[in-house]
Order: C-alpha cells, then structure tokens, then sequence
C-alpha cells in the first residue's frame, strides 16, 4: 500500500492554526513524525495550505520545511492545478499532483506538463467528479474515469502514474454501504489494471462514531478490492496494523513477513507504556 | 452476526483452572459478563467442559451455573457427540449442538435426534472436516460440505439450522492467505443460501503478534463474503467494532442505525475512564 500521509494540511484545524501563526517548529514536527513511519521511495507526504491568499508561496514556504526535515517524496495538493504545478520546481524530488479530475481544464493543464520526458516519475491523483459535481450513480463515476483515461492515453502517461480516487462518502447517509465505491473499484481493477486505487479513507466515517473501527474495516475491505494507495494518517497505528494484516489475509504478504517486521519495526502494535 | 461466546471453554488456561477447582463464582462470573453483551434470542453462549473424566457432569454443573445468571441460550461443546446429546436435557430452551463433522458417525448418531419434532429449535455447528483430518484444498472441505448437507436433507433438518465452519487455520503458514477459506464460503453461500456461515475467528492469528488487528481484519472479510455466525469472544470491543462496521459496510444496516445504538448501548467504544 502507497501512503499519502495527510496530516500536512490546513483543513487540519491544529495544522490551519499552525501556518497562520507561522509555526515553523509544528509543521516540522509533523513532517518528522510521518516521515519516520513512512517508506521513502514508496509514500508521499501530502503538503496542502488551505490558504486564500499566497497560496503559492506558502506551499514553498511548507515544502522546505518538509523537506528540512526529511527526503520523501511530496504530494502537492490544492484545488487549483496552476498551484500544483507552479510548486513541482520546489521539490527536490519526483512527487504527485493531487489532484486532477474531470473538472473545467485540469486535466488539459496538468497532463501536458506531466508528459514531459522531465516529468516522467511524477504521479498524479485523478478524483472521479466533474463539472457536475460528485456523481451519484457508479455509472457516472465509471464515465468520468474513463474520459480521464482516455485523455492519459492520449497524453501518453502511463496508467501506473496514476492513482485513482473513486471519491468515498460517509457511510451514515449511504442506503447500500460501499458497494458504488466498491463497483468502481472492480471497474478500474478490470479495466486499468496498472494504475492505482486510492481514495481518502477516513471520509467514510464522518458523523459517526468511535471512526477509528469503520476507518479500518472500510481500508481492509478497499484492499481485498484492489486499492492499493491510500490517504490517510500514517501515524495511526491500528490503522497501519490493519493494512498490513488486510494484505496478509489477501496472500500479498508471504508467510506474514511483512506484518511481522512491520509490527517489529513499531509501526503498529501496542505502545510499550 | 450471530455470536457464539467462546469464553467458558475449559481449553482456555484460566476456565480450565476454574474448572479444575471448581470455582463456581469465576464461572459464574464470565457467563454473566459474556450475557450482559448478548442478545438472548440471537446469540449463544458456549460451553465446553475439556474435561477427560466426568464430562457429563461436569457438562451439567457448568450448564447450570451458566443458567443461575442469565436466560442464553447454550451451545453445548464437546469433541463426544453423545455427551452434546445427552446434555441437551440440562438446558432450559432449545441451543445449539457444537459440533458435528464428517468424522466417524457423528453425524448419523446427532442428525436423527435433531430430526426429532421436539428439537427442531436446536441449531447445530458442522465442521468441514473428516476421518481424513482437515482437508488441505477447497474442492475436498466443499466434498465434506456436499456430504454433510445430504445427511442434513435426507433427515428433514432445514439449512437455516446449520451453522458450517469452514475451519480456520492460522495465517502465518499460508502461502495465499485465506483464499481457499473464501472459496469455501461463497460455495456456501451460493448452494446453502439458508445456512450460516461460521468459524472460530481467532485461529487465524495463531502465532502472530498483536493478535486483535488480524482477527478483525479477517472478521471483516469474511463477513463481506457471507459470514453471519461466529465462534468469538464477545467481551472484545474492538472486534464487536469491526462485526458492526462491516455489516454496515456490507449495506445491512439501514444508515448506520444498528452501529450507532450499539455503540450508544456500550458494546463497543472506548471505555469511560
């Protein structure tokens, strides 16, 4: 599983707080925290300023600070692509767009730039709405994502640069549980079989309580359906165990190694008081 | 999901210890907090003595005490089908008789007293194995399965009786995961649509470390392929969590309202400290 750790982000109310009082010493704390549970070469750190104004340069502002404490790779986040790709010239390294969708021209703004020869080890996050807003049916969803990949194609970006976030809702207003998401999930699994499945997934817990018990059913049950990125937070720890432990259960992790060196590492498990 | 409370097992080192001594209170004890988490008319509490001598009357002494606390009803627990069928008269209503396989004549010595008018409220658990031992593949526990449910035809016991265990082997020696578990329930599940599918869940962490992360990954799972029983232990927050989410997930809890309410009524949640 791909991590994008999602704590550096303004929608955070601690993290919004922390870059408008220009808290350099929390956003660096944070920036160590994720980074010491994360797998440099195959986890992002996600960087998102939730600002109005400046956005720009407070997105270099946090990407050097994330990266004065670490070398992983960063997800650029915002909802304006022009940012994202103002702010790749800040990474030192490959990262990720996140995020394009079916939306206005995001898709004929970021892939251009995404195919260049320069840019080939970036990825990007492609979220299944448009300019009508989510869509309710997987049909819908399914029509976005195919437009999207289509325009990939066209681009020439490989299916494997791109994660795919199939846009998860809370569960307490859904009728039928998961089973869109997880229609669209077999869909890309079928049809795209090289580009990954994401989706953030504490938003399914919304309004509900006790969110850490469904956050980590509803991860286990994306996994046995193929997703194998995710945004999340690295740091919780039963979260962590219960990717590992989905993984295992799925015959991806032979005789548990993986588990077992996860939980050895510290990456889960219980804290030693 | 139905639950068979696994807590009075004599195979447990403190029960056995109980036991042993013949600890009513303790005894005593563990049935109430196990009922407290119940529901009388859904679930089971389980009794099995794993006494070598006097089994049947330490079977009837064990029953009793179980009886002095709460109106459960018993899944009465032994590897001697007669001894299941000779305690059935110590319960007060109709429970469950755990177990039968296709060992030896397990089965045409407890179908025919199932069969009887006045024991058709009896449920009884049937494992998928055999003189041979557990099968090692699928096609051979699905063989087992064939067998059992034409025995159970041809004595006029209806599916919805039979709770089928699928037998959970621990993880840490699969090479594939618990594919071939999965295989097997969604056999059940589409060629006994009225049976239940169970299994003891805890098995399948068997030597791995921070057990509780793999037994609920893996509840999770197997509910999301048909799963509906379960041989559990229903003081475990965390994994009663997990049983709620996943039957939301699976879209058979109408938003959320039975995941809300049993949260609300304690089952699971943090602790008030």
């Amino acid at each position: 599983m791909i991590i994008i750790a999602e704590k550096i982000n303004g929608s955070i109310p601690s993290m919004g707080k922390a870059i408008a009082a220009h808290d350099e010493a929390w956003i660096k704390d944070v920036a160590k925290k994720e980074a010491d549970v994360l797998d440099q070469d195959r986890d992002f750190i996600d960087c998102c300023t939730s600002v109005e104004e400046n956005e720009l340069e407070t997105m270099h502002w946090m990407i050097d600070l994330i990266q004065s404490q670490c070398d992983n790779k960063i997800a650029v986040d915002s909802p304006n692509p022009q940012i994202c790709l103002d702010a790749m010239k800040f990474c030192k390294r490959p990262g990720m767009i996140n995020s394009v969708s079916g939306e206005g021209n995001k898709i004929d703004l970021v892939f251009p730039v995404l195919a260049k020869p320069e840019n080939k080890d970036w990825d990007v996050m492609a979220l299944l709405c448009d300019d009508t807003g989510i869509p309710k049916s997987a049909a819908d969803r399914i029509r976005v994502l195919n437009n999207i990949m289509a325009k990939a194609k066209e681009y020439g970006i490989a299916e494997s640069r791109i994660h795919i976030d199939p846009l998860i809702e809370m569960l307490c207003t859904s009728e039928e549980g998961i089973a869109l998401v997880l229609e669209v999930m077999d869909y890309i699994k079928e049809h795209y079989p090289q580009a990954h499945i994401s989706g953030a997934v504490s938003n399914i817990s919304f309004n509900l309580p006790y969110r850490k018990i469904i956050n980590q059913a509803f991860t286990v049950v994306c996994i046995q359906h193929g997703m194998d990125s995710g945004v999340l937070d690295p740091l919780n720890r039963d979260l962590r165990g219960s990717i590992y432990a989905a993984e295992a259960l799925k015959g991806d992790d032979f005789y548990c190694m993986e588990y077992i060196g996860a939980q050895r590492e510290g990456i889960f498990g219980p804290v030693d008081k």
